[in-house]
């Protein structure tokens, strides 16, 4: 039994939260309320790099920037040198990507088994390398809860599947995806495993070596409540053993001769020579400080935060679209008759953030459901049973306009 | 004539950096003091998105983001819609350099002509694609002065060349390389011309059409004096009609149906998703600066700043490494039987912040050379002609110890 966030300890947060006093932040998908430490911490090296120089400031704090490598493997249950940090989850995902893409092993005639609601930013880097490399994209389908039907999936594997590459969390609603039993699945069939956790770290326990990926990405600024620009990739050590980067510099590698280089033989390889420092640091700081509050507990309270927030929409009349039998922190409405974007700024103009998942975000998804431009309420711990009243009764009043 | 830097423009520019009250910075190539107001205008920014959310802050911001395209343009005489806002320089130069290999114009057979003093993170990427596609590279000799040969380099240009990238100016040294003269060779030629001009913008005034480049990678935390982790692209017409970014995301292309994506038209194909904006501002703002005192100003002051601090090395008996006919503000020394690293880390001790150029950075030209580790000492507008002195006293000092 989880031992749960308390009252006091969500007020204890809010106060840490200097967003928390003018909006209701329901935005949490697209990016977090960064706590005032998360901020401090980039001012402060920021105020460093002015005064004593940028290489500078990074020697003299070099030892707490190695430090961040192992607080976001401590996110996921990986180790330190499986973690690459890059600017954020799109290029995390790419560099995975073009990785098994560059080896070969990913190429004309191979297949890359993928999800319904996976991401946009995906579908187009399969569509492009269909388009440069010959390979095919499979969509697995999804069983009656809306999840990706792992069985299917494992049917669909044969003797041209090069890639399974699925969005853990996807960005239109709460699904949250079964990671592991795919992962299974991969193991079984020797097949790589890339997982866009983009939406997921930070909100829930994940464990790498639970899950079976060879491959997470994950952003900062989503649930971890980091800096904007930040993310991460984890990669497996059986990957680090075959897999190159597509793009690699002399940071990912070692110019050892006129003509010859050597890989560094950890994740890093995936990275390159230059890094904003203060994001760097920002990150490592909101890493901590969800690990400091547990994230088995952090989930615990999102998870009943998101399903209250759909009971009082269901009780208010408005449809929820999300789908899956384990649901995370993304609420998905709608109201009849009300365009999205107008909705969203009225909330925005009443102190109310949301955003609006517009269709070509999962256009796989969106056209077989045939879903609309939704509404996106996303909950994260520091929320408030209060807040969401106040959300939903905004929402009610919208709709009884016009 | 060029209207020179007043000494009392200098003591306001002074004033305005507050890492010039306690240290002499000669570190400008490694990354430049940022001013208060660049700094300024990250902070402000960080502290918006903490009190409104980081979208939040994006929309309310987003004209002067837009604008950052403008000033960046302004640097290089670009226009605005051939700018892609990237991590850093690496980044910047990996997507020009592997878009010319996505599009097959780059791959079996064909052959990249750069430089002897090319950098190393460039070196490690032709090697890259040497082992993975087969390409060869070609290194243009110098000539007595020690820039690239124009004439031996238009020599080399056969039917395999498919490339000629090029070091604007090398990181081990004072060298500015004939950057116009060769793109009037590849504009002769019609092969593509990427120039690395991670050095040179900010300390000159640049012109890519002048230049005739067909891209151009620029980082932000060197001469611009913008924030680390900050870089841009320039991309020329022409190649935006043919290239495409090798790895794309829905931020470079839309998803427009199940199967089909489209890659926008202007520059920003070459970006990804998700930005610093912190970052952005911060260089926007650095490069205003720039632009506000007139990059012919700038360099005029470096120029002479560097050629002082030659003339004083070579006064007080220390070698000088730097070539060229032409120079800039990047200057490389050593002091015979005192290990540059040990060096670095005394002037560290006296306020002096200098760097290390190794031979593994530029490892060609230091071959050929047999160049040691270099103490670079690179000068930027905000330098005074008393640092230098009390820079090359310390020298001296240091020298005659042991």
């Amino acid at each position: 039994m989880t031992n749960a966030i308390t009252q006091s300890e969500v007020e204890e947060f809010r106060n840490r939260t200097p967003g928390c006093a003018g909006r209701i932040h329901l935005n949490n998908a697209g990016a977090s309320l960064m706590t005032e430490t998360v901020v401090a911490t980039q001012i402060g090296y920021l105020e460093l790099e002015a005064d004593i120089g940028g290489y500078e400031a990074a020697e003299a704090r070099a030892d707490d920037i190695e430090s961040v490598y192992g607080s976001c493997a401590g996110l996921v249950g990986a180790e330190r040198h499986q973690i690459a940090l890059v600017e954020n989850a799109t290029v995390a995902w790419l560099q995975a990507f073009h990785s098994v893409r560059l080896t070969r092993e990913l190429g004309e005639g191979h297949t890359i088994i993928t999800s319904e609601a996976d991401y946009g930013a995906n579908f187009v880097a399969y569509l492009h390398a269909r388009d440069h490399f010959g390979t095919e994209t499979v969509v697995a389908p999804c069983d009656e809860s809306g999840a990706v039907d792992v069985d299917a999936l494992a049917g669909l594997i044969d003797d041209r599947t090069a890639l399974i590459a699925i969005t853990h969390a996807p960005t239109n609603g709460g699904l949250v995806n079964p990671a592991a039993e795919i992962g299974a699945v991969a193991a079984d069939a020797g097949v790589p495993y890339l997982l866009d956790a983009c939406q997921t770290v930070g909100q829930m326990a994940i464990d790498v070596e639970a899950i079976g990926c060879d491959f997470l990405s994950a952003t900062g600024r989503k649930y971890i409540r980091g800096p904007r620009g930040t993310g991460f990739l984890f990669v497996s050590d059986a990957m680090l053993d075959r897999m190159q980067p597509a793009m690699l510099d002399h940071h990912g590698a070692s110019w050892t001769a006129v003509d010859s280089y050597r890989i560094r033989p950890d994740a890093r390889r995936y990275e390159n020579w230059e890094f904003n420092y203060a994001a760097v640091l920002g990150l490592g700081r909101a890493a901590d400080e969800a690990l400091a509050i547990g994230l088995d507990r952090i989930e615990h309270r999102v998870v009943e935060l998101a399903r209250s927030l759909r009971n009082r929409l269901t009780a208010a009349g408005f449809p929820v679209y999300d789908l899956g039998r384990r649901r995370c922190g993304l609420v998905t409405t709608a109201i009849d008759g009300h365009p999205a974007d107008e909705v969203e700024a009225e909330l925005a103009r009443r102190g109310i953030n949301i955003s609006v998942s517009a269709p070509e975000s999962t256009l796989v998804d969106s056209t077989r459901r045939k879903l609309p431009p939704l509404l996106r309420l996303s909950v994260h711990y520091y929320n408030t049973d209060a807040e969401l009243d106040r959300a939903v009764n905004a929402l009610v009043d919208i709709a009884a306009t016009r």
